[in-house]
C-alpha cells in the first residue's frame, strides 16, 4: 500500500479514486466525483457495477473467427446464417463493430484486427490477428474483403498491408469512402477531407 | 433483464456498457470506451476496481461528528489533535473537504451539509445536516464559523440560513472572499465577481 496522497478522504475512498483515476479520461478531479456518486449509489447499483466488471473479465473471450470480443463461441454474428459470408469487413477494434452494426447496413462478417501497423509504436503485422485472416480466406470462399480500418496514416498503411500481402490478389478489395461528414459544414472541413471529397465526388 | 440495447457487443461487455452508462458524465460512447478497457486490462487490476467499488460501500459511514465521509468514527481530521478545535468550515459536500484540505492554509475543523437550501429541488434546511451543527455548537467552544458553500444562488441563501438560524448571534460568522481568480483574466470576469472584486478590494 502507498501513502495516501488524498489525506482528507476515507482510506476506502481514496483508494477507489485511485482506481477510478487509472481509467483512461478519467482525470483525478472526475475519479473524485464518480467516487463520491458511488458512495451515494443504492447498495444493489454499486454491486451490480462492481460484479459487471469481475463478469466480464470471466466471461468475455475473442471469437475464433473473427476475434470480436464474446461471450459465446463463435460469437452471435459469425453464428448467425443470415449473415452474408461471402464479405469479410476488416476493423481496428471491437467498439469499430459497433459502430458498423449501429448503421444496419452491413449483413456480412467481420474481422477485428485489435490494432494498427504503427511502427513508431512498435506493433508490426505479426502483432495483429493478421494469420487468422489468412487462414479464412484459405477456407472459406470470400468474394469481398472491405477495409474499415481509422482514415488515419496507421489505418491506411494497414489497408495497403493488408491489401498486398493478406488478401489474394483475385479477391476484390474495398475501402470505405473518403467525403465530407453528413451534417458536417464545408466550410470547415480541412483540405485532405475536402480535396478526397472532390476526388470522389459522384454523379447526381 | 431488459433486451440487449448494443447487439453487437457480448451480453457481458453490453452489461458493463450500462452500467458504466449510469455514472454521473459517462455518455455511451465514454461507456463503451470504459468497458473495452476494463475488457482489456489485465485480471487482477479489473478486480481492485470491482473490490474497490464493493469496499467503499462496504466501509464507509458519517463522522458522527463533522458528517464527512470515513472508515473510522470519528473521521482522522476530527480524531485529528493538532487540529484547532474552535473553528468550524461549513461545506456543502465531502469533495469540498478534499479542495480545503489540498490548500493546506485551514487547520480547524469541518462540517459538511450533504447539500444546500433549495426550494426548487424541494431540499429545506430539515434535509442538511444542520442539527448536528447546532448540537456541536452548543457541546464545543467554537469562536468562529466560515461558511465556505458555493459562491452560488442557493449556496448563499444556506449561509444567510445559517447566520441567522444556527448559529448563535454572539459567535463569528465568515464566509470566503469573492473575487477574481487567480490566473484569471480580468476582461473575462462576470460583472458580478467583478463587482464583489471590487467592492472587496484591499489595500496594497
Amino acid at each position: 500500500m502507498t501513502t495516501n496522497p488524498i489525506p482528507a478522504a476515507a482510506p476506502s475512498v481514496a483508494r477507489l479514486i485511485r482506481e477510478l483515476n487509472k481509467l483512461p479520461g478519467v482525470g483525478p478531479k472526475s475519479a473524485q466525483r464518480l467516487a463520491y456518486h458511488v458512495v451515494r449509489l443504492p447498495e444493489e447499483e454499486a454491486r451490480a457495477l462492481s460484479q459487471a466488471i469481475v463478469d466480464v473479465k470471466d466471461r468475455v473471450l475473442f471469437c475464433s473467427i473473427c476475434q470480436n470480443l464474446t461471450d459465446t463461441e463463435p460469437c452471435t454474428i459469425c453464428d448467425d446464417p443470415r449473415r452474408d459470408r461471402s464479405q469479410i469487413c476488416v476493423l481496428e477494434e471491437p467498439l469499430d463493430v459497433l459502430a458498423l452494426e449501429r448503421t444496419g447496413c452491413y449483413r456480412g462478417l467481420y474481422h477485428v484486427l485489435h490494432g494498427v501497423i504503427s511502427p513508431m509504436n512498435g506493433v508490426g503485422p505479426e502483432d495483429l490477428r493478421l494469420k487468422e485472416l489468412v487462414g479464412r480466406l484459405e477456407k472459406d470462399s470470400v468474394s469481398e474483403v472491405i477495409i474499415a480500418t481509422n482514415p488515419t496514416l496507421e489505418g491506411e498503411a494497414t489497408a495497403m498491408y493488408i491489401r498486398r500481402h493478406v488478401v489474394p490478389e483475385a479477391t476484390r478489395v474495398t475501402h470505405l469512402a473518403r467525403g465530407l461528414p453528413v451534417g458536417g459544414d464545408l466550410e470547415y472541413a480541412d483540405e485532405l477531407t475536402l480535396s478526397r471529397a472532390f476526388q470522389g465526388r459522384r454523379d447526381l
